[in-house]
């Protein structure tokens, strides 16, 4: 097991190496590792790595200057600089938090980012304002339509989080795909199959196929098939595109630019500026007090816990799974697994850090 | 076939028989067939006998003093009055395209409403200010959440359109759920089964039960089980449910009032007032000026159309197969079954309405 601060201290000065303001090497350091707090790793320190190679291929600007350049009492699109969106991202939730405040409610359309990390990061930023959050972002396309052959769409999720009085806030936070790719990864780590409806081949057709991509395939929307709702994953994931994509200025669809992995560097011609998201704040009291609102929300979360289960199994409330896990690695350290380590080793070499890389291993 | 304008005049009267204005019966009508005509059998004229059966337990105002009672730049809350959801949906909708007008965006939570149509109207209502629309409204619980064997959610659907330039607009309007109820309801006439993966039984596992409701079952949530995402669909529910409900002072969860079916209609404790509905509407030219929008929008379109698809399938955008059915419904009729029909003669005889009932038959 790492330990959290010992790992955010070394991806703080990855960061600082690559030309991060000391406060920005801080922020992408807090939204990087939170997602290896809440258990979602695929968008943790594993891509600390892609980072530097985006910085190394000039698509990532260590000193963006992030700057509102259309606004409305309660809109505004934010041009990231080509920042990353681990920086991105929180300034611009803080833009429509401010909007929020005048307006009752706040929406900003973001171009020109990259990667923001977990997108439940960004929606929670509004709880401590009695605010509703909601986040989401577009994504390089690995996802098919209902019925295409052609990848056209990210696994663009979606983050909602909601405050509650007593209980902890509602925290929605999904790809729009039947599974995050992260799911695939670990199944291609391990040589396993995937389940049907996860993906599809060549062909378009279902299959167990745990590296659909690399074989012509593509991930499904979720629903999986259109008998089963597939062709509502890809409403949503469409609606994401659009709002993160074509209201920013970003690109969309198939012209999302890919994250640093190899191969994938190579310039495109785009219809838009970079990767785009699009982030919302609704005052609560905007709507009926505070108070009143959180009681209700309370009584909610308070009827979906006791509902009757299935033998064996607990009703969940979004976002009590993410909480669990936080708590349970902030004080027990980070599982990472060795090619991640293995990558972690090798920026430690490159940057010269001060820390022995030959610590960063499980179990020591 | 009915032809479209006989059977608008006819709900028109029925409408005006219980007390409506002339505006609000024609208001209702027009939304009450839109989903006739776009193929949304269930949440058309087939509900028009239920409307009538609201009204005569109480629970129906026809001529509601529809109010905003809490309000700043972006937002309102409107108390619908119990006045029925076809009249005070677009009402609700029209305050939330003026809050658009002034601060960008607007969004209007109602509560004291019941069933509002289908929700992609009055999204739709949003394009020709060159807006985007978006529509959720909850309903009665049908849907079990993940492991839950109590029915929580309702099919809580969302509605989103967006406005293009030569295109038609994309316009999804979906339940949050693996299949909407009236497939169910097609598949119990026919005395079939339904695919496993659309409901549960009462034991919560997946079942081929077409009527699974009656046999203590529940719908399953978009992505069907666990493995397959129904986490996702339970959380894009109660997102809808949450939006409705809790913000607008509205019913919520198992709370939420059954549309009026026979031996649902006693009154409940509840936990606010009425069903609950959220609609939004955002300025385009809040982001970017309309016409690159549009361009833009024109080119998603032309692009996911243009993906190469599954042998003899098409790739179809949100919203074309009821563009379809509404130009071919539009100008060769209604295909009411004969439950449908025989309910509206009832109707017809009861209100003493001079159009023959006996005309109101398929093919004649």
């Amino acid at each position: 097991m790492i330990p959290v601060h010992q790992l955010k201290a070394f991806t703080k000065q990855v960061f600082l190496k690559i030309g991060f303001s000391d406060a920005d090497a801080d922020l992408a350091t807090t939204v990087l590792v939170q997602a290896d707090l809440r258990g979602v790793d695929s968008h943790g320190v594993a891509r600390l790595a892609g980072y530097v190679r985006l910085y190394d291929h000039g698509r990532l600007n260590p000193a963006p200057e992030i700057r509102v350049v259309h606004e409305t009492p309660s809109t505004a699109v934010v041009d990231g600089d080509r920042g990353v969106g681990l920086v991105v991202g929180p300034k611009a939730m803080q833009i429509a938090i401010e909007k929020a405040r005048m307006a009752g409610t706040g929406w900003v359309a973001v171009r020109n980012s990259n990667h923001f990390g977990i997108a439940g990061y960004h929606a929670m930023l509004a709880l401590e304002h009695d605010m509703i959050g909601l986040t989401m972002t577009n994504a390089a396309p690995l996802v098919a339509p209902t019925f295409s052959l052609d990848k056209m769409l990210g696994t663009n999720p979606i983050a909602v989080a909601v405050p509650a009085l007593t209980q902890p806030p509602f925290v929605a936070d999904f790809a729009s795909t039947a599974v995050a790719y992260g799911k695939m990864e670990i199944l291609q780590r391990k040589g396993q199959d995937a389940p049907l409806g996860w993906a599809q081949d060549a062909q378009g057709q279902t299959t167990t196929d745990a590296n659909p991509i690399k074989n012509g395939g593509a991930l499904l929307p979720l629903g999986s098939d259109r008998e089963h709702g597939s062709h509502k994953g890809y409403g949503l994931g469409a609606i994401v595109d659009i709002f993160s994509g074509v209201l920013s200025g970003a690109n969309y669809g198939p012209w999302v630019p890919p994250f640093a992995t190899a191969g994938f560097m190579a310039a495109q011609e785009g219809v838009g500026a970079g990767t785009g998201h699009f982030f919302g704040a609704m005052r609560i009291d905007a709507f009926r007090t505070a108070d009143d609102f959180k009681q209700h929300m309370d009584n909610w979360i308070g009827a979906f816990r006791n509902a009757r289960a299935v033998e064996g199994k607990t009703v969940l409330i979004p976002g009590d799974p993410e909480r669990a896990m936080e708590a349970e690695r902030g004080a027990n350290g980070l599982p990472l697994i060795e090619p991640v380590i293995q990558s972690l080793r090798e920026l430690a070499e490159r940057f010269e850090l001060k820390w022995d890389s030959t610590q960063m291993t499980n179990g020591q």
